[in-house]
Order: C-alpha cells, then structure tokens, then sequence
C-alpha cells in the first residue's frame, strides 16, 4: 500500500478519495464498513434490556469478524471501568487488529455514549439533559460538549452518541431526564449548542432519537407513539431542524418507537425524504443499539435478518449498532438474492468513508491513540463548568423567605438523597449507566453528597442528619428518626427523588417508567412525617422527572428542584440552601399539582387547558418556566421597532431589566408567542425566544430580541410551514403564564411559505 | 300554494323537487333551512357544559325567527318532563306555525338524543352502549332500536342523534359509556346493527362522532388529539365506514375534538373529501351542539360568527345545532361580504330539503304527529328488548363456584348501587340526562333497583341490605353497618360502580372524565371492609368504565360486571346471581389490574405490551372479549375450507360448538387475526369476527365463518387500505388472550388495493 493511492491522499477531496477507496472494495469489505461490535459486552450485561440480551455477540471469532475490515466499535473503554492507559492501550490494539487484518488497513470509527459527560470511568459527571434545560444557558451547554469532546479525542473515540433531542410529552417516560424539557425550541437552541461544542472538538455528535420516541403511549419505552404530522413537524421533528441546519450534526439516530405502524428504523420518508432531501443532511444515520434486528424481532415488519436489513439500508439507516446480526452476513445475502440493491449498500459506505475520511481514518498517517498515566478524564475547567451549570439549573419553586438560610439555623437533614451521591446521576452518567454494576470499583472522580456540601457551607455542628427512608424501597422504619432529627431543628431540609438505573432498575432512566407521578417508595410518607413535626420543612428534589407536589405544596417552606446535577450538584444545592448560590434556573418541564400524567405540557391549545367541558383540571402546580431568584428584578421601558410587520420581515422588542434587590442574580426573559387566530389551532403560547441576565445590585441591561416573522410559523392546513398575516401578541413572560408585559402587533401581507430548512431563531442582544 | 308546483309533487323524484323549491327561496329562505333551536333550553339548564350556557339562544323572539321558516327543531318533547300528549301538542304547535310563518310551509325537521332509548318522559331505558358491546349480540340491538325509531315516529321526530360510534382509547373518558367497546369490529357491527334497526322505521340515524373524540389526550373531554393517519383510519374511522356503507346512515356528526389541529367541523377532508367523495354518503352534517361556535370561541380558527360560518359550511357542515349562532344572520352576511359563494349555502340546502323531501315533510298531506293519552314510550316490546339486552350484556368476571347463589344463602347485600335505580342508568338516559334536574318528578317508567329484583329472586328474609357508601362522596360512616351486615350473611354482594351525569356532576358521562382508574369514593374502602370480614364477596359493578380491580380480584368470590343495563338491569343482574339468567357478556373494554391508564386496549402491537423495555405493565386483568359462563362449552372438529388463500379470495373456517355443561348457556367464539409480518406494525391480535351460540346442555351447533382476504386489510405504507400477501393465523379464541384453537393460513398473490368503501365482514353462519 502506497500513498499514490489516491484514496490515501489528504490532499484530495474527500469525494475522489472516497469513490477510488470504494472502486476497489468487494462486497464484504464494503459491508464490513457497516457495522460494529460492542466491545466486552457480555450477557451478564446490565446494560441491555433482558429482551436484548439474545442478541449480544458474545461469542465473537475477532480473527475471523475483523478480516473484511471492522467499521465501528461500540464502548471502546470496555464495560467495566478501565483506567484511560489501559483503556486506550486495549483499544489501540484492537485498533491495530483491525488495520493489520483488513486488505486496506481502515481503522474503526470509535463511538462512546457522552451525554452527560463521556460514559468512562473517571471523567467529569456533568448535570444531566434536563438540568442543562433547567439552566436557560446554551453557552454553559456550549462549553460542557466542548469539554467532552476534548476528552472524547484524547482517548480516540470519534463519535460521541449524544445528545438527546425528545421533546418531553409525559414525564413518565423515564427518558426523560435526558431531554431538555418541554419546549422544542428551548430543547432545539440548547441542544443545537451542544452539537456545536462538542463537534468544534472534532467529534461527531449523534442526534438522538429521531423521532417520536418521547411520544409512546403513557410514556411506556418502546411503546407505540400516537401522533399527527403537525404535531410531529411542529413539536418533535423542531429540535432536529435546529440540530441539522444549525448545528450541522454530522450523525443521527432513528428513534426504537413506531410512529402511526412505521419505526423510523426503517422510514424511508423520515431518514431519506426529510432528512437528507428536504433538510440537506449529509453525515451518517446509525441504528439505536439492536434496532435494525427490532424491525424483525420486535416490529414484525420483516421476516428475517437479511429483510430487516434491506428494510432498514433501503430507509437510509447507514450503520448497524452495535452487531453484526443483520448488517453482516445476512446484508451480504441480501444483495446476493437481489432483495437490496448493491448501489444501496454503496450509498451507505460512501457515506461511512467520507465521514472517516474527513476523521483523518483514511490517511496514511493515522495511528492510534494512546494516553499516558498523566491524563485526567476530569480536569479542572471540566469540574468547573460542571460547577457552572449544576449552579445555573438549581430551580426555586417556593420560598416563603425561610431560604437563604439564616445563619445560625439549626438544620435537619433527611431523605435518601441528602447523603447519596447517586443523587446526582442521570441514567446515561457513568457512575448509573456502567459504574453501579461494578460496585467494587471506585467511581474515580470526587463528588460530595448535599449533605456533605451543605456540612462545608455551614457550621457542621448545626446541621443533624437522618435518611429516613430509601428512594424506592417501602419500608418506613427510618420515619422515626427523621421525626426526631427534624423536631429538633429549626429548619428541615428534605432531599427526595429518584434513583436513575437501566431497565427497571431504578426509579428513572431507560426503561424506568412510571405510571403516574407520586413520589417512588415511602417518600410521601417521610415528607408527610416531617411535615407533621411543624418544623418548616425545604423540599429538595434531586430528580430526573417532575414529581407531583400539590399534595406538599402549600405547606412547605421552600421548595427547591434540581434534575440530576452532576459531580457539582451537592455543592450546587448547598449553596443555593445557604444563599452562596444564586437560584438561577428555570422549570424545563411543569410540575404538576397531581400525580395523573395529563401528558403535553404547557403546549397544549386551548380546549388541551382547564375549562368546564371535562372534570380533571390539568393546570400545573409550576409552570413551564417558572423559577424564583433571591433577588428581585424589574422589567421597563419596552419598545416595539415596528407593530406592522411584513409576513416576511422582522421587528425588535426590547426592554430594560434592573436587578432591584440587594443581591446579584440572574432573571431570565421569557418571550412567548400568543396566536389568537389561525388556519389550525395554536397552542395558547409558545416559547419564541429567551435570554438569562445575569445582574449586579442596582444594575441595568438593555435586552433586545429580534423577532423574524417566521418565529410564527407553523405547519398549516397543507402540511407545511407558513408564516400567516394577522393579530399577534409578543407576551414578555416570568414564565409560561406569568406575563409581565404584552406587545401587540400584526403581521401583514401574503402568507408565506417558510423553507424546509429555514430555523426561526429570534436573535437576542443583551446591551 | 297549490300540489302544481312541482317540488309538492310527491310523484316527481326527490331531486326535481328540491331544485324546483330552491329555485323560489331567498338566500334568507335557504339559510333559515339549515339552523335550529333548542326548544325550552333555560340558561338555568343543567345539560349544558359551563362554558356552554352563553350561547344558548334563551332569549327568542319566536315570529321572528320563524318569518323565514325555520328547518331544525331539537330536543321536541322540551328540557322538562311532559307527556307524550302534551309534548306532541306543543311541537304540533310550533310546526303550524312554522309552517304558516314561512312562503312555502315547510315543518321544521327535528331531532333528539336516543341513545340508550329516547330521551323522553316515561320512554323505555335501554342498556347503554357499552352494554350492547358486552351482549355480543348485534340482532338485539337491532331489535331495540326498531323500538326506539317506532316510538320516535309516533311522536313526530324524524332523527335520531344516535349512536355513538367513538371507539375507546382511553377509558378516563367520561364518555365511554356511549360506546361500543375498544374494538372497531365490534363498534362497527354493534353500531351499524343499530342504523339499520332504527332507519327500518324511517328514523334517521346520525353517526357520532366523526372523528378521534375518544383518543382526546388523557381522555378529558373536548381534549386535542395526537393520532396518526393509519391508527385514524384502521381504529376510528372503522365504524363510520360500516355505519355509512353498510348500514346507509343518513347523517353525521362532526366531533368537538380537534384532530392534529383541525376540528373536524372546519376539517373539508373529513367532511367533503373522505366522507363524501371516498365513501359516497349523501345525507346531511348536522354540527355537534355549538360545534360550529366553537370553531371561533374554542379552537380559534375564525374572528367571528361569519368566519366560523363560512369555514363548517365549506368544510360540509350542513346544518348547525341548536342555535341561529353562526348559520343564521353572520351565515347570510358572509354570502353577501363574498367570504362564502351561495353555492356553497345551495349545496347544504339541497342536502337537508332532500332529506325532508324523503322523510314526506314537503309532501302536501304532511301534518304534524300528535297522540292521545292511550300512548306509552315504554311499550311491553320495549321492555321485553330492554330485559333481554340487559341479561345477555351481564358479564361473569370471574366465579369460584359461588354463583350462582345457592338456595339458602343468607344474602348481604350492600354498596351504593344495590338499592338505587340510577345505578341502572348511563348519562344519555332520560333520568340521567334531563330528569335528574326534575327529581320532584316521577320517572314515568317502573324500574326495579337491584335489592328489590334481588328480593324477588330468593325468598327476601335471606336478604340483609346496608347501603354503605355513597357512590362518589368520601364519608365512610356507613362502613360499620355494611360489615355487621356482611358479618352475618354466607355471602356479600356489593354492588359498586358509577353514577352517570353530566359535566362533573357524575363519575361518568359527559364530562365526568377521571384521572384514574381508581373506584370513586370511597367505594375502594368499602370494598376492603367488607373483604375484611371474611365473608364471600361477589363484587358487582354498575358502571360506565372499566375500574381497575387488581386490588380484590384475588379475594372476591366472583365479580360481575354490568355496564349500566336500563330498566331491567336489576332483575338481569338478580337472575344472574340468582341462577335464573344465565351469564353471556363479553367485555368490550378490558378491565385493568391497575388504575393507569395505559390506553388504546388490547390492540396495541408488540411493543404496546408488556416486555424488558418497559418497567411499566400494562397487562390487563381480565382482557377484551373476556367472560364466563354458567355451562360448560366444547370447540372441536375445526376446519379450514382453503390454506392458500388468493388476496382477492376467501376461506371458511368452521367448528362444533357444544355445551357440555348441565345448563343452557351461550358461548360467543371469537375469531382473532395474527399477522406476524407486515409492512406496517399490527396489533398483536384483533378482532374480525365473532358468534354467540345460544345451546342447550348437550346441544351442539356447526358454526361457520366465511373470512374474505381483506379481513386482513390494513392502511399501508402508502396511506391506504391493502390486502398484502404473506402468512397469516385465524385464533378461534374465548377472549383476546384466551385462544382455543389457531388455523395457518397463507394469503397468495399480489397485493391488492382495497376500495374505499370495501368493508370487510366475516359472514357467520350458525346450523
């Protein structure tokens, strides 16, 4: 092999380079691009779902797997913790394999689970998705990708399967802690800002799961999803727009979930018409683990392996993951027995190998990657945007002024997740996802519990510890000594939630559903019991979902909400406890008042809201966006550039926010779009545009948003987006009902057609 | 006026007729045609939801109104109790004077609910639908909606608004005692036997609700709808093709529920294009009570009265129900502003006059109904249909050989439905629906609670009766008395369930949507109290929805399930106690373990069941079709007429069926369909035919069933109906899970389409 080999040449285009590579590949060779194998993964696994461990390739020939060339490996640091040296050491070898064997030498491209933080024993746990929704910031998010990422190169790994664009639609899905809330556009502009710090690294970000996923039928996992193409365009479809045109993700995954009968694993219309034709995308479309077999297994839309597999190349699914069961052999006999047509599989490799190719895997000069014992998977700026963010998405939901707290206050601490540091884990960080299944093993990285944090941030000799009960286990034989330990204090903090875990094994994560949204286990006893104390009781909820308070509500002191805030989390929340912090963070998803899943959030029309027509009442107890700071602040002098706006032209709103209170704080403007009448029904209001202020004492920001008309846009009659003339309200907001200022205006002209691609960002600029 | 005019020539086709007539109104004369009034409906009315009551035209100036004619007339007999005589008197009145008001003298048609019987004073009390879906027995719905048309004709009304044909999605709806079941094939025969039954009279039908009102989120009332194009037409589309094809329905009913953001009532694809066009129906659309209203004030698709008007007319709404709202002054005024063309007013008038023309209303000997006091609404047919629906609709849940009770038992009887009539009746029976807002007023019709029919079925002094708990109250002070009650009995039965009403002011109806499947009240602690004693308990239920029985099943002796069964329900449900009846229902709604709603039933694919992906479980209790009975039944020498089926072709499958038992009993044999492969997921099973066979001990019966290929059509990939090759199973089952016997069968050829008005009925024939 020589460099004259054009396809070994960094100096030509990526196309040529591609199209001589593929010129003289057979089709083993070009199949073997096509898949990848899940490194270690053993049956035992935990990590599978149990209907999924059939299908694990646990007995593997590697000699014989790797002699057409290996395309992808799955989990390259292994699924039980390895240190970075011995980690890379394996996967260098592996990676050497896998050159040595194949006639061209073409490395795996190496893809890992980040989103929370690289899934690898050691590196930094960051907050999860729904914190980073909580936290109105895509700059933090920005950073924390741009962080991972960095890690992820360090170590060869190329693609990183994150992160996660579902739309909350009922929280019982116990997905959803990986999402960024309810809103689209809130879940589309913060996660189109972590495909951009994570692909400024070099590595490509998958964009998960598209689509429909967060829609299954009583947000059971897997389950059938019910719902129409406006709904579909409008809400669940958005944040992969943003994440596509935007972002410029250069991977993307199909949801397991069927919409109407069609898995998109196998949609045609979904990965080929929309995605690459309509939006212009041009990475790769890799299947959910085991996805592919699931149009057989699991869907029953093919008969065997070799259908599922031509089913699925044929609907645009470029790679198999993480098996060879139906990609290997079985797509080999099916172009054989003429069920998929090789330019199909070429399609498919050509996209494989430009993606390499623009990875340096093509050039003659790649080598694997190696570390040396000096290498920190946490380092320093990592821990401290992990501080940063964790702090920015802690959420007050009530305070009646008893938080801060004053000094000298003697404070209870109980609850299972005051001394916990699975407190502060989602499902998809390491500790949960792979750590928890090997207990033996340190988790590698310092984190402190809420209570230790808090014991750090106040006197230790105040603060009176009693756990009171477990996340999930029923047994209420701590309530005693919570009682006693609240009845002693001034004040009661509460530290309650969920326990993230795979497939049932915790009360959040993959496969942790719910069916309604009562506190898991004893906990409403153990906050029942410390209520009865009369001790004014804070409620901390570290947790990956919304929980139903109204039962607690209206008599607790404080009520204080963080979605699973990472390796910083406890000191996060000690310092909003303790007033350090500044609660900055606002509600990714409402809080409802009762614990019946009324599912859709605060998107809903109109007739979706109370009204006399049906006897359950669906009002949330804390609204989308709703969020309380220690200070106060002052919204003024609002001014509207132009109140006749052309259906195809813009105007700017603006406003002053003065920090009033005596502390520094963040506000977050809110900008909601209410659309009184239209060709379909509208939601009452939705989230247009936002912006976090961060505010000295005193101090003033002029804030600007630039409202294109397209921000009104939505999927007409005709099944695509139009931008309509007519009455619109620009209501400023607190939050999705509180409205603080309303702006009317009108749009005028023609009703416009808006493109496939055209993302209505409403630019903000804060003076 | 004389019969020379051509469109009062009775000899002359209907359509010359209306053209001529037409040809001599005025844009007011034809607008008059297409609106009504709710006659005698008082702001003060109760049958109205809250937000309803301001559009109720309650203040008219009736010479006015009538100057142009007026073509509707709702709710004839009045919103309080009258006699037939009195009723009949004053509509007699008001169609003189309508006919003498107007240029050409034509009667107003009218129209009133008759779901589970008309909605009069002193007419018969049916079994509400969800009961017919549990008799299995289409012939006797049929049979009683004869009965119901021949009492209609009698008082001079013309449509029936009746039946609901919303198949269950969700039974949190408080509607759901209005349907069928959560089968289509079962709504769709059931509902279809129930058009013919009541047009043989010359009553016309109108379908309900076209379409997705019960897949309304969460099941709340009026709620939006998530639903894709395939569950649309293969689940809740179903019925309506039955009814119109099949059952050559004379009108429909547009839903208030917006469907993917367009309210059927503004929804031209539905109403025109789908309806019309595809299926061929050439009745009329009548808008569902303040639809078209809604269109602007609901889902705010219109800026006023003549918007709203113009968007339901074009849609092809032809009349609007029960006011002059939209259809009257702002309709006539958007003809003249050009915001609609005439033509389109023409096309509706066309439709309602050739509906006239054809009920005789143009005719000119027509003239108004009136009867003498020798009338009854409750005639001994009725009463013997009513008795006869009610027994064959009581479902056996489940027995340990307690039932039937043995002569001697010292009976309990206890439960706020034991000894209360209106546990017999669904929120669309006269005494639920209108005369509970009279109770000063005696019922009209003699109906026997469920202790007094009980007392007549076994000597009365083994009857001991305590009420213990009201039905939706939470006071539990009348526990004691029930447990010293059941203490002394050899059995208990309590009697649980619903009390139907209407917005909220049930625990099922209209507008009584629930949370969750939870008993109401405090019906759950009387449950566990009286379990507690020791005593048997059969549990019998009187109600609308399925309740979540997870928590007793275990414990109870036997447990009965009645879905509220009209005036004879007392004594069919006695006689099943007793052993007088014999017990033949099948549930048309699964009855859940839990109180989650896990929605949309047995039908879900795959994925929709339980399995590893999910920590959710939504196995039912007792699934769809489920029932036992008093015999025993044999199914053997089962056959298959052809294995290899053309896709254009049909197949007998055909079996023995003997009682084996010592009583007469009936047996219904399921036939369920198992499509493994598909181009698109499929239910697991579903139902597409089904038999009850009605033996004698020792009696056997050869039943056939005549399936056509296209029982196995579905809405493909492409978006319509297709009969695809490939392998499939006929389960010959006791219930959707229960099956008995399966027969492989292999459909051969190429895929065929499947016309839009092709309705595939599995022909039964039983020797």
């Amino acid at each position: 092999m020589t460099v004259a080999e054009p396809w070994r040449d960094p100096r030509l285009p990526a196309a040529e380079r591609v199209a001589d590579l593929m010129a003289r590949m057979t089709l083993p060779e070009k199949v073997g691009q096509l898949y990848g194998i899940w490194l270690g993964m053993s049956d035992g696994d935990d990590d599978v779902a149990p209907f999924q461990h059939e299908l694990v390739d646990n007995v593997l020939d590697w000699p014989r797997l790797i002699e057409q060339g290996l395309g992808q490996l799955t989990r390259p640091l292994g699924s039980a913790p390895v240190t970075p040296v011995a980690g890379t050491a394996r996967l260098a070898a592996m990676q050497a394999d896998i050159v040595a064997a194949g006639r061209f030498g073409i490395p795996a491209l190496v893809h890992e689970e980040c989103l929370a933080g690289l899934m690898a024993w050691g590196a930094t746990v960051y907050p999860t998705a729904l914190a980073w929704g909580a936290s109105f910031a895509p700059e933090l998010v920005e950073g924390i990708a741009e962080q991972i990422g960095a890690t992820m190169r360090q170590l060869g790994i190329h693609q990183g399967l994150a992160p996660v664009l579902d739309v909350v639609r009922d929280p019982r899905w116990g997905r959803t802690e990986e999402t960024a809330g309810e809103d689209p556009y809130l879940v589309a502009t913060i996660t189109t800002a972590y495909v951009r710090g994570l692909q400024s690294t070099g590595i490509v970000a998958t964009l998960k799961h598209l689509v429909g996923y967060s829609a299954s039928r009583a947000g059971r996992n897997f389950g059938p999803v019910a719902v129409g193409r406006r709904e579909l365009a409008d809400v669940l479809l958005l944040p992969f727009l943003h994440a596509v045109t935007e972002g410029g993700a250069g991977s993307v995954m199909p949801s397991y979930a069927e919409v109407d009968g069609v898995p998109p694993t196998a949609d045609p219309n979904l990965l080929t018409r929309l995605l690459r034709e309509d939006w212009g995308f041009d990475g790769t479309v890799v299947s959910d683990y085991f996805a592919v077999t699931f149009v057989e297994t699991q869907h029953g839309l093919a008969a065997g392996p070799a259908e599922a597999a031509a089913l699925a190349l044929e609907a645009g699914v470029d790679v198999e993951l993480p098996t060879v069961r139906c990609y290997g052999q079985p797509l080999i006999e099916a172009v054989r027995t003429g069920l998929v047509d090789e330019s199909v599989v070429d399609r498919a490799v050509r996209r494989v190998l430009r993606q390499k190719c623009e990875l340096g895997l093509l050039d003659p000069d790649w080598e694997p990657t190696t570390v040396d014992g000096r290498v920190t998977l946490d380092p320093e700026p990592g821990r401290e945007l992990a501080r940063r963010l964790a702090e920015e998405s802690v959420v007050l939901l009530a305070n009646d002024g008893t938080l801060p707290l004053r000094a000298g206050t003697r404070i209870a601490v109980v609850g299972p997740q005051a001394d916990d540091v699975s407190a502060m884990f989602g499902c998809y960080s390491f500790p949960s996802h792979v750590g928890s299944q090997h207990p033996e093993v340190p988790m590698g990285v310092e984190i402190p519990t809420l209570l230790e944090a808090l014991a750090a941030e106040v006197p230790p000799e105040l603060v009176e510890y009693a756990r009171g009960c477990d996340v999930s286990d029923l047994s209420t034989d701590g309530l005693d000594e919570a009682v006693a330990v609240a009845r002693r204090a001034d004040v009661c903090v509460v530290a309650i939630g969920d326990r993230a875990g795979l497939f049932g094994r915790g009360t959040s994560g993959e496969g942790c559903d719910v069916p309604d949204l009562r506190l898991p286990g004893a906990q409403h006893q153990l906050v029942e019991a410390v209520l009865a104390t009369g001790t004014p009781v804070v409620l901390v909820l570290l947790s990956g979902r919304p929980y139903a308070l109204g039962p607690y509500a209206s008599r607790t002191a404080a009520i204080v909400q963080a979605f699973f805030p990472g390796e910083e989390g406890g000191s996060a929340v000690a310092g909003v406890l303790s007033g350090r912090v500044e609660p900055a963070g606002r509600l990714p998803v409402s809080v409802p008042a009762d614990p019946y899943a009324h599912a859709a959030g605060y998107l809903a029309p109109l007739l979706g809201h109370q009204n006399g027509a049906s006897s359950v009442d669906p009002t949330a107890l804390f609204p989308f966006g709703h969020g309380l700071s220690y200070s106060d602040f002052k919204w003024d002098s609002f001014a509207l550039s132009t109140r006749d706006v052309p259906t195809d032209g813009a105007t700017t709103l603006s406003l002053t926010v003065t920090n009033t209170g005596e502390r520094a704080g963040a506000d977050v403007v809110q900008l909601y779009l209410h659309d009184p009448v239209a060709q379909v029904t509208r939601p009452v209001v939705r989230l247009i545009g936002y912006v976090k202020v961060r505010l000295a004492p005193g101090e003033s920001r002029r804030v600007e948003f630039d409202v294109p008309a397209s921000a009104a846009a939505f999927t007409g009659r005709a099944g695509h987006r139009v931008v309509e003339p007519g009455e619109l309200e620009l209501r400023l907001s607190a939050s999705s009902t509180a409205v603080r200022h309303v702006e009317s205006l009108r749009l005028v002209g023609p009703e416009l057609p808006v493109g496939p691609t055209h993302v209505a960002r409403v630019g903000v600029t804060v003076r």
